[in-house]
Formats: C-alpha cells, structure tokens, sequence
C-alpha cells in the first residue's frame, strides 16, 4: 500500500464498503459521542469521516489528535448507521473505521481557527495565510481563480492567440502610476523598472510579426494604498493583434469573455450582444463611463422644461451660462414624499444644497414638490410625459455644468436604483464604453493632455488632428480607446494603437510635448516605429476584479493566494524587509532619511 | 472587405484562383524580373508572392516599396506560370496580381536586414529584436517555446495539477544566489525582493492544503554573466505534490516529461523508463552529475590491476594512500597510437601531465603502448577483459583521489565520445540522478554545509541524522534529493522535502547554523510547519534549456523573446536607465560611488 493513502479524503463511496483502505490529510475536527470519536478528515478533495472506538487499536492516537494535525489513517470502509447519513456530502454514505493513526504532523494552537471560519482581523489571517488558505470558502475561491485563468487560456488559444511572456525586468517609463524600481548591481547607479503593464512590449511583439498576442501578465505599480486594488501586483488578460480596426477587437473578444461569464456564471443570464455606448452617452444617461446597467434607470436632459420656468435656481443658472443643463434622474415607483425626502437627506450628506424632485400620486399629472409647484403642471406634465413616468414614480433633478456635477447625478442613479431595488442584481451586464475623448483639458496647467494613454489612434488619424485648429476642436477629438465594464466595474480598457511615427509626434505636440519627450519616453517602440509597422489594437482585463464578479468575492485581496495588506506589507514572509549592508554595498545605494514634507 | 485583409499570406491556394483577396504584409523581398515586380509579401502565418506588372495601377507603388515596408495589397489570384510553381512554400502554386497597393507604414534602411537571415553581432540584433523576431528562424523557435510551454500546461492539469500563480514581490533570501532588490516607498529602508523561484511559497501552498501545484515560473537571479543562464530572469516549471515520496514524483513527472519531448523531438528517439543513476554511480561511471547518456562509454574502477604493478607511477600513488583509485576510460575503435597520442595532448592542453593508454591491435591481449609494457601482458589482458574491450579499441587511465580528478575524468569521456563519434546525438537520453549527497565539506570554512538545498529530508529522515556521530558519517548521508538529466544538461533538479520543523533544527544544526537562522531565513516556512504540515516534495525544469534542447537552439538567450544581453542590458528598451531624483528621492535611496575594492 501507498506509504500515505491509497485514496484521497473526496473518493470513498458505498461501493469501497468492506475495503481496507489508506487516507491521509487535517484532521478538521474531533467530536466525542459518548467514547466514540469522530474525526472529519479533510485533504484538498474532500472530507472523510473516520470513527476510533475504544475497542480500535488507534484509539489512543485518536484521543491525542488536534485540529489542523496531519494524519494518516488506516481502516476499514463501512456504512453509516442509519440516520447520521450526509447527503450533502459525497463521502456522506460511508465512514472509515480506523484501525491505525499515524501522526505525520502536529500542530500548535491555532491563531486563525479554520473550522467554522469564525471572522479574524484581516492582518492576522494574512500572517497566517496558510491556515486562511484551509477555510472551505477560501480554498474554493482559490481553485475558482484558477480555474477561470485556465479557461481564459483556452478560450484564448480557441480564438488564434498565443501566449508570449514578456521581460519583466524592464525600464522605467513616466507615463502612469509610479514604477517599482530594481537597482542594478552591474551597472552602478542605474535601474530596472518592473512593468505597469506590457504595454511597449506587446505592441513590439505585433512590430516583430507575431499576430495574435495574450499574457496573463503580472503587472506591478507602486501605488498608496486603495481598497480595490491589489497592492504591488496584479494579472491581466492582456491582448494585441495585428492588421485590425476596433471592430475586429470587439467581435474577437466579445465571444471570449461572454462564453467565459457564462461559463462561470452560475446560471446567472449573462447580456448577449453587448451595448456598445458612446463615452458622451454614458455619462449622459449613466453619469459614470463605468455605468452599472443592471440598474434600469436612464437620467434625461430636461433644461427646455425649465428655461424661463417659475422654478428660478434653474431658469436662473440656465440664463446666465449656455453650459448650463438640467439632468433628470427618473425613479420609477419612488412617487412617495417620504422616498424623496430621504434621497434629498442623502444628497446633503454628499455634500450638495440638496436635490430637486417631483412625483407623481393618482392622477394628477402637475406632480408633487416645491419644484413642480413653482414650474406649474403643464411643464411638470411634459417632463412626466418626456421620461415615460406613471404614478406612483418621481424624478430627481441636477443642474449646472456637466463636467462638474456628472459624478453627483451617477452616484443619486445608484442610489435612487438601490432604494428603490430596481436593480436585478444577478446578471452580468456587459457593455462597450466607445470614444472616448482623445485629449482632455488640465486645469491646473491650463493646457491640453492626454485623455487616457498616449498610445492610442485619434479617430480620423493625423487628418482629424490637423484638422482640429483650437482647443475647443481638439477636445472634441475622439480615440480608439474603448473600455468594457461589467456591473459597475471597469473590467478592460483598450484601443486601437497609433502605430504612426510622424501622427505620434503630432499628438504629442498638441499636448506640448517634443519629438524627444517621445523618443525619451518611448524610444524602443517608436524606433520600431520606423521600420514598418502594422495597424494593431487590443485591450487588458483586470483578471482580479473578473474573479472578483465571478466568485461573489468582496475585495480583489480575497482572490489573491498571498495579498499584501493595504500597507503593502506581506505579513506571512516578513515583506518588505532590512537589507544586509553588504547587499546595498553591492548595489552601489544608501537608504537616506526620507524629506521632510515641506 | 475587411480594411486590412481577407486572407492572411499563408491562407491562398489553388482554389482561391479567380478570386478577388485583401492582403496585408512586411514585404520580405523585392525582385525585378525585366520589369516586372515580385514581391513576396509576409505575415505570421506565410509568405505569398505579389506580382505587379507595368499594366497595373499598383505598379508605381510597387516600384517604390522597400524591404519590411508594411503594404497592404488588392489583386486577384492566379495560378503560378509553369515552371515557377514552389513546392516548398503552402501558397507556392499561386500568386496575386496585384490592382492597388497602400502603404501602410515605411521602413527606415535596416540595420539588421531580415530576408536571407545574414550572420549580426548580437548586440546589434537585440538592439532592433524587433526585427530579428521578423526572421524566418528565430519567429519558428518562439513559436515552438510557446507551444512547448502550452504543452506542458497541458500536460500538467492532465495529471491532476493546477497552476497557482506566486508573489513576484516577495522578502530577501540570504540562500542561493544573489536576489535582486525593489525598494519600498511606503516602508522607508526596506527592501522586496524578486524570487530566486517560488520554491517556499509552492510548499507553502502544500502547507495550505494544496494537493498539486505547478506553475511556469518566473525566476530572478543577480548573476554575474555566464553564457549558459539567462542573465536576469529566467522561467521554470515549478511543481509541488502533497503526501507524497520520491517514487510518486517519479511516476508524475517521468511520463509528463517524456510525452513532452516525444511531441517535440521530431521523431527522434526519446527515453523510455529513464534510468535511475545514484549520485555516486554517477561521478564513478561518467565522471559527471549530468552525464551524457547519448554517450555509450562506460569507466570502470581498476585500481586493482595496478597495485604493486610495473607501472610505478600509479602503483606508487596506491601504495601510498588509500583514498588513490585509478579509473578507466574505454574509447572502442579507439585502438591507435595516432588517436592516443591526439589524446594525450588533449589532456595536457587541460593543464594534465597526460593521459596513460592502451590499445590492442590484432591478437596481442598485451596491448601496446608504455604501460602496457610496463604492466605486463597478464595485467593488460585482465583490464581488456574487465572492460570488454576488443582489439582495435583502447583504454585511457586517470589514477589519483577521484574527488579531485572526476571532473576531469569526466572530460575526458566526452572527448573520447565525441572523437571517435560513438555519440548517437540524434536522439534525446533522459535519466534519474538520485541519492545526492546531503551535505558535502566546506574546505575552506573546515566544516560541513548542505550540500543542495537545506529544504530536502535526509534520507532516514531524523533518526539518520542522529545515527551519524561522526563528519565521516554524516558526509556519507544522502538526502532525497534528484535531478533530471538530458543529453549532457541538468533540466531539473528537485526533492523530497524536510517538513518537519525538529529535523530541520537538527539539520542545520549539524551545518553549524542554530534554530534562530531557520527562524531568520526562511521564517514563513519554518512557522507554518508548525501548523501541521503535509509530506511533500516536488522539482522545477529550467522551460529555457527544455526549449533549447528540444528547438536545437544554440543558447538560452536565442529561446527567450526580448532578452539581455550578456551585459544584464536590455538593449531594445534601454535598460537599466537612470531614474530621476524625483524617483529616488520617493524611494529615499541614493546612489553610491561604489567602494574601491581593497
């Protein structure tokens, strides 16, 4: 026989009765039933119960036996009495009446129990990560993120791509978050940077005649801590083809990532055919590029119903700046005074004067509310009526410039969807966010930037940049840059890339940027640049927060096998830590006392 | 039709003549056949031939293109004239007859041309990889890693392994080699460090009720240059089993192993049951841990046929100290004074004072040459004999404390193999070393060290470690400790693991290194062992030298996408690079003058 089991503790069914049979793994718990003990033996497969009476040889081992010690366990395979029958388990038929326990590993007292998985402080159960890793939840949370990323690689794979590793020792590059750095030993006072993303190198790999990238890369960015993301590390699907528009990019990922939330979803519907909206439009109707559209709600521009209206904050606002617009954030079933009063309360709290409503009871078409008072009925009827609205709904109002109450007018849609449980919450409800602007205005330099990343194609190409002669112009180009979210979660971002020397520097100039800030910058990918190079777009998707969706999980940390704390702290090996003095001799560096902020 | 193509350029045959097709390419060479244009135009996936001649719209285009020039063409498909059909290439019965082609990126004159593939400095080829990748050689050996590397996955989750992706930011390791640095910004003064391999966070996993863990691993090692390791990073398939013993590693990896080289070794014979060689067998036989099995020759200890012998040097060198052996090199069809002769100076250019034969012609068992003659003819046939020699082969001797001259033994094998070509090279020789040696004497420091790993149980586990009393003794024990080896290279190396925290005391103990060391140094595992720890071992096979062996590439760097050069510079993205004062200033590092060297 096997020298630890001849089964795992997930495979013993009614038809191994009478057998004798070897199993090792945690005892799980220990139970006394009057004498008789019953040991739940647990490995990665499963759970098998093992019984030691008094009368078993192994009894004695049996009674010294602790939670999460590993043992092996011989015996013979027999029924349960009736009535203590599992159902739920599939080892729940039998039980292994032991006849010898090894012990092959004790334990100390736990400081993270692993039955039962009572709550701990996150900190210790990351020091002790690997009594965490035990909790039934966790273990399946793990193999569930394991599993995901296998499928990703076949459904990958299925479509044509190939998976290229790039260097993960690389240079540093401005753009983005902060870089870790890897001081180098050989060259004194230089240094690696670890890759935000592959960005440069998967647009080389299409540069280099490869046609069809994807990793699933580990991307690294020195940020301060934010509670949904990871600290340090994290994966991405990152994707790159050759020879494509934007539309390729879609309808080659789009079945990817639908048949992989659907395959992992449970049952739960999974939106076929995903929406492809505007940047402007999502902002529009959602307030957020990130719009969660399993909430139903569509906010309305309703500022005609207020010009020169008796509700005078408006009509006021509306006079005096052409920017100015009036949002309306319908509630459908929200036709109650109390649910308004509440959401305005809400609003205070969010820092606002307050927030406009009117609703609507039976019949009376002019509404309820200070604000329908002051506009009178016929306006309040033509609002109703623009939003579809029936009794017993209401709507919410914002007004001002866009640009600064966007964010507020998305975050009174969720709330009012939320309130109101108008949200379906289990789907997965995909969608394109498309154009997004090329260029944005930065107020604090006065001057034009990059909207998302540098890389990307104005649409229309060096024409439309030509073509742009002010500012005003220039911030209304759009990019092939195009995000995919899910629920209220940006999962991937990409965009068709701008593969031409003299347009880069074009865009570059426009945001005040020289030819040499390019070749600084980005010198490997646009010297490559200039020795033929093929139209190329693709996309990353966060593997994390996909795992997240897909596994219910509450935090990215949860689905990481051994996360850093928010402090970026790896508790479980003593990460970050001193240095010997002779490591930094070797690197040619000194730690100094950090600055005092001024 | 699609923007870019309809077809890619390796897609077009017989069946699509007539037909109107979009094709987009690097055109890979222009040729001028009396005016009219060839140009063969290249993508991933194949090479078509575009013809234009001065009828066609596209001529003029066509004049103007450049080798690597991006193009995409329209045209219509026709068979090849007689006569220029090329069987050798998928497409070679047709071409495309060019009606428009759009440039869609030029190329600047090429510092590395890529059609004909002509003999670059290195530097200069890593320089512009981009265009390196292009050639038709180095694009099939990525491609063949990466399907090597998809074959393994496979390979892999078939026997019941999962792919568990480890922290690339981890703590320092004062073991192995040296570990590349990442200074915490957050943590003034402290350092992460990239992992050498994930070789405690896999038995961490094994710890967290993990059964089967495998992952194709980034590794980080600061090395100086050395022309067989790729400096930097490097990727291992690392592997990981729970309640397990060498034999179930073994039984594992040996079949996933040899699928893996059947599917890649283009019919070349692979191992069947691969040998078990110990450590010692080894060194005694092949004068290597990593002999080359393709090699059939065989050495044999025959110290006894010299004690008191006529041959004074040896017989001498025995007499005086027992440790002395003299080994012998049979080289059959080696039987000549001129191939002895070339012999003898070969290990005198290796720093011997030579190298003493002999060699038999037609029926004299004697043998010839100077000690043949003075040994004797009885003693001479008696070697013959034990090593099964015919006439018309030879027999070379190295005599002395094998510890000190097995390597060179060793050496001399090889060139006896290669010389009189007895390798059969077509063919790939896997085999088990085993039984390695657990710890080995540190002549310098006059004590004993671990001799692989500290990692690995003792063979007898703690009980063999108390038996020993002596340095003698404990010098003699064995660790359960493997490597696997091919053609000449180690290509994986592996054990059974100490997972218990009293030896691993005991262990180190006995290498001089008290219990607060293991606490210091590997702290993460040494504590979860306490917390019931499973049986475990495993091994990791450098995915680089696999590849290199399998693609008959001629060096690790050859394999790898965008590596460094030998310098540890990446040459493509300019790395490492200085960083800004900014950037260190955030990190409170400075950079030092590096210390004159006393």
């Amino acid at each position: 026989m096997h020298r630890y089991r001849s089964h795992t503790c997930g495979a013993l069914r009614k038809a191994d009765v009478g057998t004798n049979v070897r199993l090792s793994g945690w005892v799980h718990r220990v139970r006394d039933h009057g004498g008789v003990l019953f040991i739940d033996l647990r490995d990665h497969y499963g759970v098998t119960q093992v019984v030691a009476d008094p009368d078993s040889p192994a009894f004695k081992t049996a009674e010294a036996v602790r939670s999460e010690w590993v043992i092996r366990v011989d015996g013979k395979v027999r029924n349960r009495p009736e009535g203590t029958v599992n159902p739920e388990l599939p080892t729940g038929e039998i039980e292994l009446y032991a006849t010898e326990i090894e012990v092959l590993s004790a334990a100390k007292e736990l400081p993270v129990p692993v039955f039962g998985e009572p709550e701990y402080p996150e900190d210790l159960r990351l020091q002790y990560r690997f009594l965490d890793l035990r909790r039934e939840t966790l273990h399946a949370i793990i193999m569930k993120r394991l599993e995901i990323t296998r499928a990703i690689r076949r459904r990958m794979h299925d479509a044509g791509f190939n998976e290229f590793p790039t260097p993960i020792l690389t240079a540093s590059s401005p753009e983005g978050a902060r870089d870790f750095l890897v001081p180098s030993r050989i060259h004194t006072g230089k240094f690696y940077a670890l890759p935000q993303a592959p960005q440069q190198y998967k647009q080389l790999l299409m540069v280099s005649g490869f046609d069809r990238y994807f990793q699933i890369a580990p991307c690294f960015r020195d940020e301060d801590p934010r509670a949904d993301r990871l600290p340090g590390e994290f994966y991405q699907l990152d994707v790159e083809m050759s020879f494509v528009e934007q539309e390729d990019v879609f309808s080659t990922m789009e079945p990817v990532l639908t048949g992989l939330f659907e395959e992992f979803a449970n049952g739960k519907p999974v939106t076929k055919g995903w929406p492809r909206i505007s940047y402007d439009t999502a902002i529009a109707k959602y307030g957020s590029d990130k719009p969660d559209l399993r909430n139903p709600i569509e906010m309305q521009d309703v500022t005609e119903h207020f010009r020169g209206s008796g509700f005078k904050v408006f009509a006021g606002m509306i006079e005096k700046d052409p920017k100015v617009r009036v949002w309306a954030i319908p509630a459908p079933t929200g036709g109650s005074r109390a649910f308004c009063d509440r959401m305005n309360s809400w609003a205070q709290g969010e820092g606002q004067p307050g927030l406009g409503y009117i609703f609507w009871r039976d019949g009376e078409d002019g509404g309820a509310g200070p604000v329908a008072k002051n506009i009178g009925p016929e306006r309040a009827g033509a609002i109703k009526a623009q939003l579809g609205l029936k009794d017993g709904d209401a709507v919410f109002f914002t007004a001002g410039n866009p640009a600064n109450f966007y964010k507020f007018a998305g975050a009174a849609r969720d709330r009012v969807g939320q309130e109101l449980k108008l949200i379906k919450e289990d789907q997965f409800a995909l969608a394109w966010i498309v154009d997004f602007p090329f260029y944005e205005w930065n107020e604090d330099e006065k001057k034009i930037d990059f909207s998302h990343n540098p890389f990307s194609m104005p649409q229309g190409g060096g024409d439309a940049l030509d073509a742009a002669k002010t500012d005003e112009e220039r911030l209304k180009l759009k990019a092939y840059q195009y995000d995919i979210v899910c629920n209220g979660y940006e999962i991937a971002s990409g965009g068709i890339r701008n593969h031409k020397p003299e347009v880069m520097i074009k865009a570059f100039g426009i945001a005040g940027l020289g030819p040499e800030v390019v070749e600084q910058r980005f010198g490997g990918l646009f010297r490559a640049f200039q020795y033929g190079a093929p139209p190329h777009g693709g996309m990353a998707a966060g593997i994390e927060r996909i795992v997240m969706l897909l596994t219910g999980g509450k935090t990215v940390r949860e689905v990481a096998l051994f996360p850093m704390n928010q402090q970026a702290n790896d508790l479980l090996m003593g990460a970050p830590s001193e240095v010997s003095p002779k490591q930094l001799r070797e690197l040619s560096i000194r730690v100094v006392a950090p600055e005092k902020k001024a």
